[in-house]
């Protein structure tokens, strides 16, 4: 809002357009909560307490109010819808801003990519934030669709709603000093860079801070939080579908140490979106683990504010934005109203009012599976002898590097799903260079028929796992033909799809309808035979190159401790 | 220090320049104290723990290190000492950043004042880090030396080591966004602006808050800051020679409130400055006042360094600047050692090792007292009736408008020592126009002779007092021929001065020769009969036409409440 209009209603002069009356404020400031009136013009907060007259007032009878809050790191793509999508499912749990890393869909289209989810999230009630993609693509033992190099990104930073640097992956890159990735971190110094250090620590942990990540989201203990946040990094507490670290972390939050710690949802899934919320569920979380209600508040919105410099933000004061959550249970956080940008955006877990759907020009991202099918063969010549197995791990997303003696039929190595071995191959899904890594997977525990999808982190390559050779090129050409999405197939059959036709990532449909589509599969996968619950979550990991231990890519099979390629065959 | 260099020390493959080992080091991230070794290289620090090597090692047996202590707000002027000589005095207490506010030496010599005060700090083991004056002059109704407009202001505001816009004291031009301090603030959106809102609150308080200033040294009681740490301003808790607030302010520290507290020194004289110290002063009363030491430490550190921005200091953490205070005891905080940017500078409260004078181009702010004196006198002529007298409240700034008889001799309005009636001119000094304003003032208590002087706040005309014309004109014209000073005299004899040749403001001696200097000056005062300790305090701020009551300026008689000129005789 201008200062001259601002100022002749600050002052009372002028009737404010909405005042929130009998409110008990969370001062994020101070830690105080404190009965105060809340009076809004436009988009931006005027004042808090008493006097201010307005055309609509709403009397909040004693409920509290907070700032919107702030998840700090999300991965929009993860949960397979788009930005418009997205707000539409997470603005009701009383989530007003996200720190987006695009890091998905700069993989597929790079540039593009991230364009796309600017304008696809432009004038939402959500303000989402961008964060560049640091580390596209992750190494060159993949092919994604795109690379994005210091000055790539440098030519990003100044757009609107770009905050910096996300996830700086490539640890041993900064702490070495290798070129590409010091480039992109003198690039950035001064800017916001966020960390991705994993069990990083010592002198290795300091090295990394020194040149300029500033957050790590990859604490999975108290001491790797406490080392983190002596140095300074904001830690993010994640909690997500496959990464579950709150009950790790928060008992070791105190008050001194909370000015730094904030909340991230990073990678989530549209059931648990459903089922348990969005950055309200770690509200909630935190708060049953034990933290101070108050300070989760300032976790989840003013701390995450300060590290992303978001001075419009983060805290109920005047001329900052009017994003705020009604809420009538501390212990049990559950958003009544949410508003955002000043006006009433949801009610009782539902959207209402005006939602704005942007019109977007989506062509750069769509039909983004280009495979020339006349080159791709799923065939393993072989003779007797071993073959390396990548040994999936419930609920992780390392794997085991197994050695097992080959099955073997007609000069070719097949998968033999009575011992849970499933032949698999990846598809560079790019540039259709024919390029296809093929291998074997345990664990996924298919008796019959295929899996393919095209979401397959970080390269997203076409990945397929399958019993017979028909059934994965069923399944394969069936993801080919949606231009991207998750199939179930058998033999010629398809036997189930969740579309994602928006960089092979993202559905256009909303959350419900996806989850739904994603019920039915996980259901077609288990009467295939699948022993886990979700077994295109572990597929969507198996050709991530820097994650231990055997991995494959559509360049071949990667043993990552040794962070170079191997044969199939080690004999 | 460049990234390159930083990450093999870092990495422990070369060895660092200096290990600070067996320390207990502040952790002002998380409250804890932490055994450590500190490692350094150039002016950097490179790590926090153990297993550093280094070509020369210090073993601090177990003593406390905490990060160099900011002074959030702060005239050096005040000090009436150069940059160069301010670092000298201040950085053995532990200082080693300042925000400097060049608010004096702006009222006489505009942006070439603060050319000269960023120029004069240039290279010092104290870094000075300015912030733009945002009111010169403080009004129309007296004649300083430069007006900065909003345009001004923003042609300096991309200087290395401008920080933003300093204490914006129009409240009123703010609240009401009068044209000229709008402008100012709408040029700095976005951009540190310190405030300065005494006793403001309220709906004005929100609206000054809503337009900008973020930062308050002001505060005089709990209340006034507790509701400005509401607003998330951030409070500068201020103990300085005439405005001393820490005891009203330091028990609604808390340990939630805490993080948006800091310290101000603001005006110190040097006799304060060498008999109690500088912001390690202020540490040991906010201590002795209760306040938890580690979070007195957080609040002299980091909590300043965030307001200000300062990403690279205010913490001990790799990559930060080297600027640290070895210690022993908690309860009585007493700088040991010093380091500024990696180097020794100061050992048990001496300076030492090599400290750089900046050769500097002081012409500009040199001779700047421009009269001409033929065209000055003090004569008064009268009839009977009444006058108004500035009435002097002891250690206060603000003065009493009384109204009584005037005393005639010969068809002139005289002093009338006896009675404490003493004549004031205040003499325009910077353009030579001529200007003289002429008044009575009560509560000097000299019985004779009189006292003049170049500092005279916010202008810095020359004020002078005395019971007699001639005494007057002597130490009026004294201070004339020292290009600026403070002098005391008698008859055509000038008893005693204390030269401040630079802008008329600042001697070019160390404190310790003006601190001589000035306690011979105050004892002569007193000989000549002042009651007041310090009469020049009062003096200087007699022509402040800002401050309530009644001042007077180099244009007339001020009624600082109906903030217009009033007739000395008011019948």
């Amino acid at each position: 809002m201008e200062l001259a209009r601002f100022l002749p209603i600050a002052r009372g002069d002028e009737p404010a357009d909405l005042v929130l009356r009998n409110g008990r404020l969370i001062n994020v400031f101070t830690g105080e909560i404190i009965e105060a009136d809340v009076a809004v013009a436009g988009d931006t907060i005027i004042g808090v307490g008493p006097g201010y007259e307005a055309g609509e007032e709403i009397d909040l009878g004693g409920r509290y109010v907070c700032p919107g809050l702030i998840d700090a790191h999300v991965h929009i793509e993860s949960l397979m819808i788009t930005p418009p999508r997205f707000a539409r499912a997470v603005v009701p749990c009383g989530t007003t801003t996200v720190v987006t890393d695009p890091h998905e869909i700069a993989n597929v289209a790079g540039a593009d990519g991230i364009r796309y989810m600017l304008d696809a999230s432009e004038g939402l009630p959500l303000t989402v934030l961008v964060n560049l993609p640091s580390c596209v693509p992750a190494t060159h033992m993949s092919t994604a669709g795109a690379e994005l190099t210091a000055d790539d990104l440098v030519a990003l930073a100044d757009l609107p709603r770009v905050v910096g640097l996300a996830e700086f992956m490539n640890v041993p890159g900064a702490v070495l000093g290798l070129p590409g990735a010091l480039e992109k971190l003198v690039a950035f110094q001064g800017s916001v860079i966020d960390g991705h250090a994993p069990a990083t620590s010592g002198k290795w942990l300091q090295a990394y801070v020194g040149v300029g990540p500033g957050s790590d989201h990859e604490c999975t203990s108290a001491d790797e939080m406490l080392e983190k946040l002596r140095l300074g990094m904001y830690v993010l507490i994640r909690e997500t579908t496959a990464a579950k670290n709150m009950r790790a972390l928060a008992p070791a939050v105190t008050l001194q140490n909370s000015r730094r710690c904030a909340f991230s949802t990073d990678d989530r899934h549209p059931a648990d979106l459903l089922d348990e919320g969005h950055l309200d569920h770690l509200v909630r979380m935190a708060v049953a683990e034990g933290i101070d209600p108050v300070t989760v508040i300032q976790m989840a919105t003013l701390n995450a504010a300060e590290w992303f410099r978001l001075r419009d933000r983060g805290a109920i004061a005047p001329g900052k934005r009017a994003d705020l959550v009604i809420f009538s249970n501390l212990k049990d956080f559950c958003a009544e109203m949410v508003f955002a940008g000043g006006a009433l955006v949801a009610q009782d877990g539902v959207a209402v009012g005006d939602w704005p759907m942007p019109v977007v020009d989506d062509s750069h991202v769509r039909d983004t599976v280009r495979v020339d099918w006349e080159r791709i063969s799923f065939r393993i010549p072989a003779h007797e002898g071993r073959v390396r197995v990548i040994g999936v791990i419930p609920d992780q997303v390392v794997t085991e590097h197994l050695i097992e003696p080959a099955q073997i039929e007609g000069g070719m190595a097949v998968a033999a799903p009575e011992q849970d071995l499933l032949k698999m191959a990846v598809i560079e899904r790019h540039r259709g260079t024919g390029n296809v890594g093929l291998g074997f997977v345990r664990g996924l525990g298919l008796e019959r028929g295929a899996l393919a999808g095209s979401v397959g982190h970080d390269a997203h390559n076409l990945i397929v796992v399958g019993c017979d050779d028909v059934s994965m090129m069923t399944a394969a050409r069936a993801v080919g033909d949606l231009g991207g999405g998750l199939v179930a197939a058998i033999g010629e059959k398809v036997l189930c799809s969740v579309p994602l036709p928006i960089a092979g990532l993202m559905s256009d449909q909303p959350v419900e309808v996806v989850r739904e589509q994603m019920d039915r599969l996980l259901k077609v996968a288990q009467d295939l035979g699948s022993s886990l619950h979700d077994p295109f979550m572990p597929l969507s990991f198996l050709a991530l190159e820097v994650i231990p231990s055997l991995k494959l890519t559509d360049q071949g099979l990667v043993d990552v401790e040794k962070f170079d390629f191997v044969p199939l065959f080690p004999d």
